[in-house]
């Protein structure tokens, strides 16, 4: 196929000036339309909502929340706004809880942002420092990409869950960075997208931006995971991550482990792509993941139209945690790291891994 | 708990004279509506939209169908009404593949309605055996029930997929007639139900008809089995059957493979629940069972609301096959059949089973 130009695709995440202008992702595909987050509550609903979401998109909406949030308060003099960017950081920082990136984009805004010595230059230190993140997330991506692309070599039909691609970050995405990569490449590339119920992020997020991108892609239920793999559709499960720890077990989004399991049963091999930015490796273990449990709503109804009865109840977790041991490798901006992961793992931060 | 009274729940399926009469089961849970069929079209319709689901349930409007079909052509001689019964085994037997038990019962309504020596004869034994076939399906759900009661003993929180209940055959069920016989019987248990992409059979319909029996149930993703497994929310995971090939491998309704998997990789027992109506002893494994590929409409819009672009390839199968070797045993109305299958199966049908 001809070789993929990435550029000009517009990026989920921008700063206007004074706002922070995304994809209202809960519209597509029906609808493309743009929002502005113009205030700390515009961001914190826009995360909570998943109008923004993807692990490193929701940090750099949070970072550049942070500005938002300074404009907002405009305080008088260094210590107020000291104040304000923990306040601040507390807030956006808890509008999702299991994706780590969050947190840490926040806290590191907040961390440069305090050692200004008056409101304009704190303000000035967040902007820069957010601005910073997204430049390094899109860097992440590229080298996500890269790494997995070597990985991937020779493999053509590629299974995924949710999303994660640009929507899902500053760049072209941790795991579909690599379908980015191999396509971008001229490599062949055809992607079975599960549909990742109930928000249907892969049905409506990762099939639109690959049609977009004039990527080869498939829908299938979520549940067509081993119909498939027995019947030879699959050489590789590739999926992104919310937050991995340090012996790396990984939550990533409701439905990830079931497909781990399957894979391991067809003989597939299971790659999760991430950059170190996701990695929680003050965590043992994944026993120690919080994992976000949703609305009964997101079960009974798809916008307009009931899905089940309205009293029935739901157990509607965000996410699931993979066991590290059914993780083939796990592809990162500083190369694939591979089990023993608390070796690999300590190894990658050792050697320069922020956090 | 109070023993369930189960008297007096409205059948999916029956017979008011001179047509059929189904619970619409594309309206539910959002809507209860009647809908009578009066003519070969209407039953085909209903059986291919998925108005009447359920393997022993479309069997049993089928069987109907060809005494509808009989009224309909009004056959002037026997010759006449054997050529009708002929084509009307052909039509209304292929509307959906998959399930072996549609075939099965319009054959049988053929074979012995044959023997009539006048139209009337042929009408009268056709409408007899129709109605044999439903009092044998409600005899086998209540035995199917009980077989898995005693197999089931102890164990409360236990997993099912898509519908297999009230709705689904002509009497308590197959998978759900062990859950009904539990509760009948006093005992404790809860279902964990998934949702059952794409047509939510779990969400709309196994949802709707426990909470009307008053039975405890949850609902939750499909892709959530591993996660729910791995939190020891699953005791057992009880499925039913669209078709069982003579080795035990067994077609069901898509995603059941991938639970079989899990509950393996979780070390939970997974049971099939069906009559020997839903064997076909003709296949030595599942390799020789036809998957029906239905529309992509049904993974790109939720009635009225887009879920994935109108434009993306779908992939989707209405059922998968779960090798024999995952299925811990399966319920039948003459007991519980355990592995090795080929032996056990053909042990059930040598003594007595039909076909």
């Amino acid at each position: 196929m001809p070789a993929l130009d990435l550029d000009g695709l517009r990026p989920s995440v921008a700063w206007t000036g004074d706002r922070i202008q995304i994809i209202d992702q809960t519209k597509l595909p029906g609808e493309f339309t743009l929002l502005e987050l113009a205030s700390v509550d515009d961001v914190v609903d826009a995360i909570y909502r998943l109008a923004v979401r993807g692990a490193p998109a929701i940090g750099a909406c949070g970072a550049l929340g942070m500005v938002v949030g300074l404009d907002e308060r405009r305080p008088r003099d260094s210590s107020s706004a000291r104040t304000a960017l923990a306040e601040l950081a507390a807030v956006i920082g808890s509008a999702r809880p299991t994706a780590v990136n969050l947190q840490w984009a926040v806290d590191r805004v907040r961390d440069v942002a305090a050692l200004g010595e008056s409101p304009s230059e704190v303000r000035a230190l967040a902007l820069t420092e957010a601005l910073k993140i997204i430049a390094e997330d899109r860097e992440a991506c590229t080298l996500i990409g890269e790494a997995g692309r070597a990985e991937l070599a020779g493999l053509t039909n590629i299974m995924t869950h949710c999303n994660t691609g640009r929507l899902a970050t500053a760049g072209w995405g941790t795991a579909l960075g690599v379908i980015y990569a191999k396509a971008a490449a001229g490599e062949s590339v055809k992607v079975l997208s599960s549909e990742t119920r109930p928000l249907l992020q892969g049905a409506r997020l990762t099939t639109w931006e690959l049609l977009d991108a004039g990527i080869d892609v498939t829908l299938m239920p979520d549940g067509a995971d081993a119909a498939a793999m027995a019947q030879g559709k699959v050489e590789a499960v590739i999926v992104g991550a919310d937050r991995i720890a340090s012996n790396g077990d990984t939550a990533n989004k409701i439905g990830t482990f079931s497909h781990a399991v399957n894979a391991r049963h067809a003989g597939v091999p299971f790659y999760v792509a991430a950059p170190l930015s996701t990695f929680d490796i003050t965590l043992e273990s994944g026993v120690g993941i919080e994992i976000e449990l949703r609305d009964d709503a997101e079960l009974t109804t798809w916008r307009t139209e009931p899905t089940a009865p309205d009293e029935v109840p739901t157990w509607n977790p965000a996410f699931d945690v993979t066991p590290a041991e059914l993780i083939t490798a796990i592809i990162t901006e500083v190369g694939v790291l591979r089990p023993p992961y608390e070796t690999s793992i300590r190894a990658a931060f050792a050697a320069g891994g922020h956090q």
